[in-house]
C-alpha cells in the first residue's frame, strides 16, 4: 500500500489501494469529501460509500477533521476533477466539532482570520499566500547562491543605534522594576547581560559591509525591527529584510543587480506557483469588483508581475523626476495630497505610483537623491548636494527597494557622522573599512513582506507574515 | 577588457588584457602580489614589473590594500600555481597602513581575531568557515525545498514564555528608569509597546506545529535566544536554529527524515566546498599535533564528515543505552566524570561520545527517553514513563539534533501542562491544534552553529558566527 500527498496523487490516473491523510475541507451529500493536506491548493475528492458506512462514523466527517483514507484512485464521474478516490476505509484521526470550529466553509473576514492566525492557513487564501512566501524565500536564496553571493547572518541584538533608521526595542535582563543605578542616578547598564545598553537591530547593512569588504559578494536575509507606533496596513514592528552588499560595485552596477534580482525572483514564482497565483489573481479581481472604479487596479495580479519581468526598468534621476512631477497634471490640478513645489522634496507613494503607472508605464529606478533626505553612509556626489542613492518603484506599491553606493572615503564619512552627532567610537569598526583597503561598494535593502504583498495582491501586511507583531499585539 | 573574480580567472589558461580587483594578502620581493577577493580560498599571483613601476606606488602595495589590476593571464613560471597575472597597470583603490593594520601576514590567535571580527574574514581560516556556513545554509533550504517543505518565519518577539527552554531576554520600550506601575506596584505592561510583557523567542517549534497542521510539511530557520550566563565555548546568547515539523509523521519517520537530512547537507558541502574543507582539515590536523595524544581526534575533519554520510545511524533505545553504559569499561573503572548508576540519568557529552566513537562506531540515534527529563509537549508512550523523543549523536560533539513525536491527545497534553503550571490561556492556540483535526506529528531541532562547528572543525562557537553575542559582549 502506497502513501501519497494530494499533490502527488493528483498527478496519477488510476491506482489500486492507495493511502492518504489530510483534513476535511467540506463533506457534501454524506458522500463527497474534499480533502486537503497543504501540499497543493487543490483538494482531492474522496467518495464515501455511505450506504455501507457506519452512521456514527459519517457524522464525524466534519470540516477540519483529520482523516486517514484508504481507497482506489479512479476516473471521476462528476465534473470539476479528473480523478477521485473511491474510499474503501476511512479512519477519523482527530475530530473537529462543527459547533465550535472557527474555520467554517464560508467566507471569513481577514480580521477574524487574524484573530485565528493559528488556523488561517487552513483556508485557500492563506495557504496560497504562505506557499508563495516560502517560494519567494527560496527564489531569493537560489538567486544569490547561483550568482556567487555568500549568505551572512548579521546580529539581531545590537549594541549600536547608529544607523538611525528608526525607533528601537530595548533588549535587557535587568530587573524592570528596580534596575541597578549608577551614582548619578542613571541606569547601570554594566550590570545588564551584555554589559551595555542593547537593542534589536533595524538593519544588517553596516555589518554586511564588513563581510563584503573581504568576501566580495554577500547578502543578509533576517528579521529587523521598528518600535514605531504606526498602526497601518503597511507597517510591522518585526519584519524580514534582504540586504545584498557587493565590493567594487558602483551605483550603476547596483541598479543592474537589483533589476536582475527582482525579475528573477518574480519569474521564479510565475514558473513554480502558477496554481496559487491564479487563485490569488481571481480573488483580488473579485474583491476589487466590489470597489468603486477609481480604487481598482489597472492591472490584474499576474499582469502586474509580468509588468515587472517583461519591462526594462526606466532609470531616472531624482532631479528629472521632480521636473516631471512638477509639470504633471495631478500636481498642477492639485490632485496630489502633497504638491511638489521644489527640488529637495521627499517623494510620497502617490508620486512614485504616478511615475510608474501613468508617466513611464514601467518599473522605475530613481537615483541621485538630495543628500539631506538620505542616510549618512551614502556616497556623496561631486555636486556636493546629491548622493548615489537609488529607489526602485513598482506599480500599486511605490518604493519596494532602496539602496546606494556607500561612502568609501574616510574623511567625508567622518564629516557626515560628525554633522549628525554619531560618535566615532560607536562605529570604529565601520570606519576601519575605510582605513584599510577601502573601495567602492554598494548594496540595497528589500523589505520581504512588501515583496510578498506585491506578489500575492494582499493589501494588509499583517496577512503576509505568519504571526504579525504590531502595536498592542504579540499574540501566538 | 573583461573583469574577473579570482575564482573565475583561476579556471582560465591564457587571456589578454584582463581586469581584476581585490585585496593584497602579501607582497613579496617587490614583485609578487598574492591577491584575494573572497570568491575562493585561493589567491591569484600578480607579478609586478617593479623595474618599470614608480617606487612610491610600489610602497603602497601592502597587506590589506585594495587594488585594481590590469594585465595578461599567463602560464606561471614559478611553482605553486598554474597561471598568474603579468601586471600591466596597477591602481591603489584603498591603502592599508602596514604600521597599524591589525591583520598582518602571520598567525593571529583566535582571541585576537574575535576582537577584530570585522576584519577576520580577511584570513584564510575565517573566510573558509564563513563560506561553509553560507553553503550549509543553502544546502538546508535546498533540501527542504526539494522535499516539499515550506519555509516559515516564526515570530522573534513572543508574548509567551511557555516552552521553558531557558532564560529569556525581555523586549520593551517602557522607560527603563521610571516604568509605569499598576496600583499594586507591579509594572503596567499594558503601556508597553505590545500591551504585555514580551521576550525574545527560544524556539519556533510551537508556532511551526500550527503550520504543519495545515500545510503538512514546514520548517523554520531563524534566530533564537537564551539569556543564560554561560561563558563557554559551546554557548551563545543568540544563535540560529532549524526546526522542521511534519504532520502525520511518527517518531520512526522523524528519525528517517533527520538522518536523510543530515547526510544530505553534509554531502552537499563535501561536493561543493572541497577546497575550503581540505584547508580546514589540514588546519585542524596541524593544530592537534601540538596537543597530547589523548586530546587529539581519532578522525580527521573530512573523515568525520564521511563517517556521517557513509554510515547508517544506529537506532538505540535510551534503556538499551543505559545498559551499555552501565556495563562499559569507563563506567566500571570510574573514568567518566558522571558515573551512570541507574535508569533515568541524563546523559552527558562523554557518554554520548562513548556510544558513537567507541561502542557503535557510527552516528547513533537514541530514542524513548524518560519523560521527566524531556519537554512537556513530547508524546507519552504507553508505558507511561517514557516519551517518543530522539537525539542524534555525532562523533566529537555528542548531541547535535533533538526531536520528538508531539503529544497529539488533548487530555494528556492538558495534564502535563497542569503538572508544570503552564497556564492553558497562554497556549490556547496550541491546544486548539488538539481540539480541531489533531493527528500524529513530529519534528526536530538542529542548532545551526553546532552543525557549522562540526563541519568546519572549529572548537569555539564564537568562531562560526559573524558577530557572537555572549555575556558582557555585544560588540559590532
Amino acid at each position: 500500500m502506497n502513501s501519497y500527498t494530494v499533490a502527488t496523487l493528483l498527478k496519477e490516473t488510476k491506482l489500486q489501494e492507495i493511502h492518504i491523510k489530510g483534513w476535511v475541507r467540506t463533506f457534501r451529500a454524506n458522500r463527497f469529501i474534499a480533502l486537503n493536506d497543504g501540499s497543493t491548493l487543490q483538494n482531492i475528492q474522496c467518495v464515501v460509500d455511505f450506504e455501507n458506512t457506519d452512521e456514527a462514523l459519517l457524522k464525524r466527517i466534519t470540516t477540519g477533521a483529520a482523516v486517514s483514507i484508504t481507497g482506489d484512485l479512479v476516473e471521476s464521474q462528476g465534473k470539476g476533477q479528473n480523478v477521485e478516490v473511491a474510499v474503501t476505509k476511512i479512519e477519523i484521526l482527530g475530530d473537529s466539532d462543527p459547533e465550535t470550529y472557527p474555520i467554517q466553509p464560508k467566507k471569513h473576514s481577514f480580521e477574524f482570520l487574524r484573530e485565528n492566525a493559528h488556523l488561517r492557513t487552513r483556508t485557500n487564501t492563506f495557504s496560497a499566500v504562505m506557499r508563495l512566501r516560502s517560494s519567494l524565500s527560496f527564489a531569493i536564496h537560489k538567486y544569490f547562491n547561483d550568482n556567487g553571493f555568500y549568505y551572512m547572518h548579521t546580529p539581531i541584538i545590537t549594541g549600536s543605534d547608529a544607523e538611525g533608521a528608526g525607533e528601537m526595542f530595548r533588549v535587557s535582563t535587568l530587573d524592570q522594576k528596580n534596575p541597578p543605578l549608577n551614582e548619578d542616578g542613571t541606569i547601570n547598564y554594566k550590570e545588564d547581560f551584555f554589559g551595555k545598553e542593547t537593542n534589536l537591530t533595524v538593519s544588517g547593512q553596516l555589518e554586511a559591509e564588513t563581510y563584503a569588504m573581504s568576501l566580495g559578494k554577500v547578502y543578509t536575509f533576517g528579521p529587523t525591527f521598528r518600535a514605531e507606533n504606526s498602526n497601518t496596513s503597511r507597517h510591522l514592528a518585526e519584519f524580514w529584510m534582504i540586504e545584498p552588499e557587493v565590493a567594487f560595485m558602483d551605483l550603476a552596477g547596483n541598479m543592474d543587480l537589483a533589476e536582475d534580482f527582482m525579475k528573477s525572483v518574480i519569474s521564479y514564482i510565475l514558473e513554480h506557483n502558477q496554481e496559487d497565483l491564479e487563485f490569488l489573481d481571481q480573488r483580488l479581481f473579485d474583491e476589487e469588483k466590489t470597489k468603486p472604479q477609481a480604487e481598482r487596479s489597472d492591472l490584474r495580479l499576474i499582469e502586474k508581475l509580468k509588468f515587472v519581468t517583461e519591462n526594462n526598468f526606466k532609470r531616472v534621476s531624482y532631479t528629472e523626476a521632480i521636473d516631471i512631477l512638477r509639470n504633471s497634471k495631478p500636481n498642477k490640478k492639485k490632485k496630489f495630497n502633497y504638491i511638489i513645489e521644489e527640488w529637495g522634496a521627499d517623494l510620497q507613494s502617490e508620486h512614485e505610483r504616478f511615475l510608474v503607472e501613468k508617466h513611464f508605464k514601467c518599473p522605475v529606478i530613481l537615483f541621485d537623491y538630495p543628500a539631506n533626505i538620505k542616510a549618512f553612509y551614502m556616497r556623496l556626489n561631486e555636486d556636493g548636494k546629491t548622493v548615489r542613492a537609488m529607489d526602485i518603484l513598482f506599480p500599486g506599491i511605490g518604493e519596494i527597494v532602496g539602496g546606494s553606493q556607500r561612502e568609501e572615503r574616510l574623511d567625508v564619512l567622518k564629516e557626515k557622522m560628525a554633522a549628525l552627532d554619531i560618535p566615532e567610537e560607536e562605529l570604529w569598526w565601520y570606519l576601519d573599512l575605510r582605513k584599510y583597503g577601502t573601495a567602492v561598494h554598494s548594496g540595497f535593502g528589500l523589505g520581504f513582506e512588501r515583496l510578498v504583498m506585491f506578489a500575492t495582491g494582499m493589501t494588509n501586511i499583517r496577512d503576509v507574515i505568519p504571526y504579525p507583531r504590531t502595536p498592542q499585539n504579540a499574540e501566538f
